[in-house]
């Protein structure tokens, strides 16, 4: 299993900081949602990132506008761009297409889309769907849980990812479970007193 | 009616420089989502873009993290925030709190929300009603049409924006109409070979 570390509403420089640290050895960087829209992709390229190791998410959250959002995320190094699955059909072939073109990755952030709009957008062999707790959201969330009913449901979906609140118990529960590719975690590394050391914990986790 | 012109897809300084054109004389000027995808909130504050006389709509499309987006938004001096009609009812209700608490105003972005879930949002009395054809979209999209069918199901709903390849013809039948309070024109104006020109046919047309 992967670790993917979700860094969000801090500072630009801050962000950059723990970026690096965390490069050398988690899986996946996420440059989250706040992120872009306070400072914008041309501010979070990877270059200026300094990235070395790990890949690059910036979550863009495309709802519209595929072709000219995914183009410019990957143009600024991105490795995955995320679109939403309320999207509508023809945002999500496109990023799709443009993400298969540039052999990087679509991740389909999966939050308020219908079981009927799921049963529609599966048809991406190479995407990772993103099962995710909005953060508006206040119902509780268990995340092997909802693993387990997405896959019962989709079985032939082979790359799912999961964010909203993951600890350290649940990451080893994700583990054991074996059907996740990437766990996302966030404040629970940000927000630790050594971030770093945090991520690391994870990882032994995880591997 | 009033006329807000949108402004996308082009560089930052381009954008500047456009909207100081336009800013003594159009309604609202937007900053498009590619704007604030590409160069983030902060690089588009109403004070470093140097507006005196339009509102500012900065075109954020969240969908998540409401609080959080719009306080930023508000904050950088945006009159007006947009958030998509597909969002979770709490990050509806959280934005529609935060723009009443600034006494700023709330744009729902109405692209890709199924008829039940409109059923949903309408109690937003001081809302903004977006009908948006999505640009990824190849459907054909008449403005007139749209907004009859729109005001035929939810009379109540004071506040309807338009947005879409509006040309001044379908200006002058929405003004005809109506139903509209603002017209949203991006293309017509932006890519015209002088645009504050073309701006100023469409305010004649619009007031």
């Amino acid at each position: 299993m992967k670790l993917q570390v979700a860094i969000d509403r801090v500072d630009l420089d801050d962000a950059k900081q723990i970026a690096k640290q965390l490069d050398p050895f988690v899986d996946i960087i996420e440059m989250g949602t706040s992120l872009v829209k306070d400072y914008g992709c041309y501010a979070l390229a990877k270059e200026k990132l300094g990235l070395h190791h790990a890949e690059l998410l910036l979550d863009t959250k495309t709802i519209d506008e595929g072709q000219y959002e995914f183009e410019k995320g990957y143009e600024v190094g991105a490795d995955i761009l995320t679109v939403m699955g309320a999207a509508a059909m023809g945002t999500l072939t496109t990023t799709y297409d443009v993400a298969e073109k540039w052999h990087r990755q679509m991740f389909i952030d999966l939050m308020e889309v219908s079981d009927a709009k799921l049963q529609q957008i599966t048809s991406f062999p190479n995407a990772i769907y993103g099962l995710h707790h909005a953060k508006d959201s206040q119902e509780n969330f268990n995340a092997t849980d909802s693993v387990a009913k997405f896959h019962a449901v989709f079985p032939n979906i082979r790359r799912i990812n999961v964010a909203g609140g993951i600890d350290l118990h649940q990451a080893a529960a994700l583990k054991k479970q074996g059907l996740v590719e990437t766990v996302i975690v966030g404040s629970k590394i940000m927000k630790a007193a050594d971030p770093v050391a945090a991520a690391e914990e994870f990882m032994k986790v995880v591997k």
